[in-house]
């Protein structure tokens, strides 16, 4: 099985790739090679082991998103500035290579100056969102290590916000006091208590974690309640402060199936309409756009 | 030199020795072994090494508040529930030592049932304080690691709540994504920016602490004015939460010269008076009150 062209998606932590025919996705791989785990020489190498049985006898295009393209990944892809398109035509940067098998364009991130933010990997799956769902006007929500909001109109990112919810989560379970009170398993009627908690009085997270503590100490709650309960306090205080942007809008959601599915039951009262997609779906949605641009200017 | 008592502050990272005389303090030692680096069979081994030059042919009396009266620490002293006095006499729990040269209480702790908290030596530290401030009806504000607030009334603590927010700071700075961006050194004009942010938009800290990595990519903040935004975000998202409590009462404020003075000033404008007592005096003051109230039983 040989690929047309490989989609890549490239994080901290994580390296996925896709190889693509006409017809769509024919095999996948992953490995731990993410950013984080490589020095600069290390790119190409942990690529190529990953994508060696994929490269026929001609040039096949890699096509790469996420933090791969940052300052300390392989090649740094310049952010473009909202309001912009996801991801542009011509936009991505191409990153030379030793192997001859294969070509690497790394799409760049975008960032808004005022307030200050930064995405990287998110621009690919929301043009692969829009792809999926013409013509959409509304809030997309890419929840995750840094849950992002970003407003679409008119096919552009009007403006975007992050919030720091996924790896609070992880520093508070894996680093804090709390981590002595959780345990695995998942806990629903306290995951919809901290939920409520957090949207309701979002100010007092600080307050709200070390009662966590104290309820595991004198009140014995059970650890997988006070797991859940933490999920649902960070989940429930982003939506707090992202009100304005999801209140009466459509929101598509991006992600896991199980963060895609906390988020919609916790939007579902209160956002005109949510509906969610695959992470992976849209990435590789996003990329086939712009290598069917690529393939176009090839004609 | 010989103590006639032994004051010991024992917390989770840190061990404090205070000889005591009828003049008051003569000497100070301190170790790195705090509970969490202990076995329970390493307590007495740690503080004989600490205090033996202090003893002399009779038994000495220690008295020891924090986290050495934990579950997790040399004996169990179980919690007081509020509304008590912080430290009462008789309270303290005689823990049996092998050393016949010395005697060691423990102060127990105080638990609030609704909403949970807990804690574990500021109970000696308000004690102390009302010593200092006999009479005093207001708040007590003990800043750090977790930062209790302690209503006061008529000798008594009514209740309290604490705030993760040291541990946030610390574990945001060392182990977030943020620490790329954090460098030492003080910039008091963005810790004051932060304290502003923090206190007027307490339910958006998962926005505003991702904001600081993006103003440090694209906006090159530097990396000692990101640290003091941090610190002044997290401490005005505690004040804001914390507002019911200080609102219109006096504020009497036990800590670092350093974590007092930033409190005070963030307060003075609101608070109807504030004045900081240092921590380790506290300590000493609320043990010597318990020592007291042991020689008088002696009689």
């Amino acid at each position: 099985m040989k690929a047309d062209w490989i989609a890549v998606d490239w994080g901290t932590t994580h390296l996925r790739a896709f190889a693509m025919g006409p017809e769509g996705l024919r095999a996948e791989a992953a490995s731990d090679a993410g950013m984080a785990s490589l020095s600069r020489d290390g790119f190409e190498p942990a690529l190529i082991r990953l994508i060696a049985s994929w490269l026929g006898p001609g040039v096949t295009p890699v096509l790469a998103c996420g933090m791969v393209g940052s300052r300390q990944g392989w090649f740094e892809a310049p952010y473009r500035s909202v309001p912009c398109t996801p991801l542009e035509q011509g936009a991505l940067v191409r990153v030379p290579v030793r192997d001859p098998r294969i070509t690497l364009q790394i799409a760049p991130g975008l960032k808004q100056s005022a307030p200050a933010d930064v995405m990287r990997g998110e621009e690919t799956q929301i043009a692969g969102a829009l792809t999926l769902h013409p013509g959409f006007d509304g809030v997309i929500c890419l929840p995750g290590t840094h849950s992002k909001w970003a407003r679409i109109s008119a096919g552009e990112v009007v403006g975007f916000q992050t919030f720091l919810t996924g790896e609070m989560f992880a520093l508070l379970a894996d680093h804090s006091v709390l981590r002595h009170g959780l345990a695995d398993g998942w806990d629903e009627p306290a995951f919809d208590a901290g939920l409520a908690e957090g949207r309701n009085r979002p100010e007092r997270l600080l307050a709200q974690l070390f009662r966590l503590r104290a309820e595991g100490l004198i009140a014995t709650l059970p650890g997988a309640a006070a797991r859940s309960r933490l999920s649902g306090l960070l989940i429930g205080a982003e939506l707090a402060a992202a009100r304005a942007w999801w209140l009466g809008l459509p929101v598509l959601l991006i992600g896991s199936d199980r963060l895609t599915a906390l988020y919609a039951r916790a939007l579902s009262a209160e956002a005109a309409d949510t509906r969610a997609l695959s992470a992976t779906d849209c990435t590789i949605a996003g990329l086939a756009l712009a290598a069917g641009a690529l393939s176009k200017a090839a004609e």
